[in-house]
């Protein structure tokens, strides 16, 4: 199908785009002498995934058990969990490792290393736990030098549980704009997760796997050492909230929203897109950076960028694509984008707007796509 | 299945407040002596909606084609599509039509107007229109006195397209925050509306449907003189943001998110949970009320409210809940949110929530549930 042809609101990947981005993080993980492990949460999606395999990545991320389970049933075996393990879910992840998937869990605390051994051992399952390590404060884990490390490490060693390797995610990069802030804390997530596992080895504990990793840090590490794999997820994208994070330039990102202008309110200077919230997501991760880039950046069908513009406000299925600069003849706004204009609106964060579609339509430098399914749930 | 069972994170419907809300709702509007035709881009829920009909609602609103498209399929047949017809999407309106679906369409400008007309001349189908009219300035439609209206009703009327009404949607109610406030913008949205059918008619345009509605107005208005139906969507499920425009006890929001506590940061009093924002959206809505609810309010597995806490940050798939109380014991929080504990989290935006889910759980008063399937997508 031709671009014109699709329907509005769609998601758009500019597979060109998403190629380089995937090279790009591939020849930076070669470069530091790691294996790249891509979090697949980002698209949900069998295509890019295989892009990313195809590029050297070596076993998956997932944030639900429902992606486990979809990317085992299209063929890859090696999949981490990596959010700390609901004792609730046991049945459903032994099921999948008795189909024959090498599905490694993640835990953080006593009771879930403690809930999780004694549900392999009632079943007769070795599971492959690896630890939570917080490297930087900002959602869970345990911290390297705490007690409670060598705690869980024995809980899951003495108890018939395979302890695979740490793991870490230092997610507050999101939240830095340098490239020295950024490399500061690669530094600091690679130090903190070597560190644990050094813990865990002294203690007579294998730990064979050290595994860190987020977009940004990913990008500014300067080295790896006693790293064994990195993890990454919206990379394969990109966004504006990676554009101000410093990791990317605007003409990296690989997603857009197809919009179509369905109004107007000239003495606004408003033009309204039927892409509205749901299909732009509420994130509004910019919104706290050096540029907030409102619901959106619009650009051109073919892809240049409208600087001046932005989709400054957003109902369910309306998007308000204004100007940025006081100022401006509103009146212009008519003749700029007249009804029926389809417009690309680059998003705040890939992962969020991916999820408000069943599938991505993948554009060609050609022109031409072809609809590459995703799906969401648990 | 009963509620300890279903596995989280997951959409919950309290089946009595949503009867409740359901039937409060229709009450008001036969009291106001008008009809009423729920928006049901809150739920796309086949099940909810039956419930809604049966009540006496007569007809529905949509918000995309596809809502339409499912609706039509499960037997509704009166279907108004309340956003702006985009020309490109006619000929799947058409499709609908040539079916046998009473599907009325939207315009608020010349130009679409005139691609209706023509694409309606060419297929020989006498489209039905509502001309959208603005009465509160906060997204798209034509002001009342603008020559505009009449330009848009001349269009379709002198061109084989039948004007059946006018329609508006006072969204700005959703910023207000007190009876009497509501009350005057439910007013006047009425006289906004009212006062254009009147202008049309006066032009000789028949104009027989005057349509307005926002969940806040409906139930804020005093009298509907002239008014035929009213639209509102998320009356049925209601969310934090209605509770803070005050049009809703905490206790008759029906949607919540079932979670499950997966890890502590004991020393910062957090409890970490498997509902992040892919669970609750990213739907902010309470941060810029007098109540910020963060990412959600916290209730027992049976709905008991547990006031000082919330769920302060969510990443994709973890949220993390906390006291609302600076110098509560941070170490209570292990202890009150032990491992495994399940939670229900209200949500700011019922529709924004609602959309994360591929299914509803529809929960009886004895806890026993079914699954509602909803769509997502275009």
């Amino acid at each position: 199908m031709k671009l014109e042809q699709i329907e509005t609101p769609a998601a758009l990947i500019d597979v060109a785009r998403m190629q380089k981005n995937i090279a790009r993080m591939q020849a930076c993980m070669n470069t530091l002498g790691v294996a790249f492990r891509p979090h697949v949460k980002t698209t949900k999606c069998i295509d890019v995934v295989r892009a990313q395999i195809a590029a050297g990545a070596r076993g998956i991320t997932v944030s639900t058990l429902k992606e486990a389970e979809a990317f085992f049933a299209a063929g890859i075996h090696d999949i981490l969990y990596a959010v700390s393990m609901a004792p609730s879910k046991l049945p459903r992840a032994l099921a999948l490792r008795r189909q024959g998937c090498d599905l490694k869990l993640v835990v953080d605390n006593p009771n879930a290393a403690s809930a999780l051994a004694a549900f392999g051992d009632q079943h007769g399952e070795t599971f492959e736990v690896w630890i939570e390590v917080d490297t930087d404060g900002h959602r869970s884990g345990i911290t390297p030098e705490e007690d409670t490390l060598l705690e869980v490490g024995r809980i899951l060693h003495e108890n018939g549980v395979k302890v695979g390797g740490v793991m870490t995610h230092a997610g507050s990069s999101y939240e830095l704009d340098t490239p020295a802030a950024l490399a500061a804390l690669a530094e600091q997530e690679r130090a903190g997760c070597v560190r644990a596992a050094q813990r865990l080895r002294e203690a007579g504990i294998a730990c064979p796997a050290v595994s860190v990793g987020s977009t940004p840090t990913a990008l500014a590490a300067a080295q790896l050492n006693g790293v064994t794999e990195v993890r990454a997820g919206v990379y394969v994208l990109f966004d504006l909230v990676m554009h101000n994070v410093g990791v990317c330039a605007l003409d990296d990102i690989a997603l857009s929203v197809l919009a179509t202008v369905i109004g107007h309110q000239a003495d606004k200077g408003w033009a309204i897109l039927d892409a509205g919230w749901m299909a732009m997501s509420r994130d509004r991760g910019t919104s706290k950076q050096s540029h907030d880039f409102g619901y959106g950046q619009p650009c051109l069908l073919n892809g240049t960028l409208l600087p001046g513009y932005v989709v400054s406000g957003a109902n369910q299925e309306h998007g308000i694509l204004s100007s940025t600069e006081a100022g401006t003849q509103v009146d212009d706004i008519v003749e700029r984008f007249p009804i029926g204009m389809k417009l690309r609106i680059l998003p705040n964060h890939a992962c969020a707007t991916g999820a408000q579609f069943p599938e991505y339509h993948a554009v060609a430098p050609d022109g031409n796509s072809v609809e590459w399914r995703r799906f969401h749930g648990w």
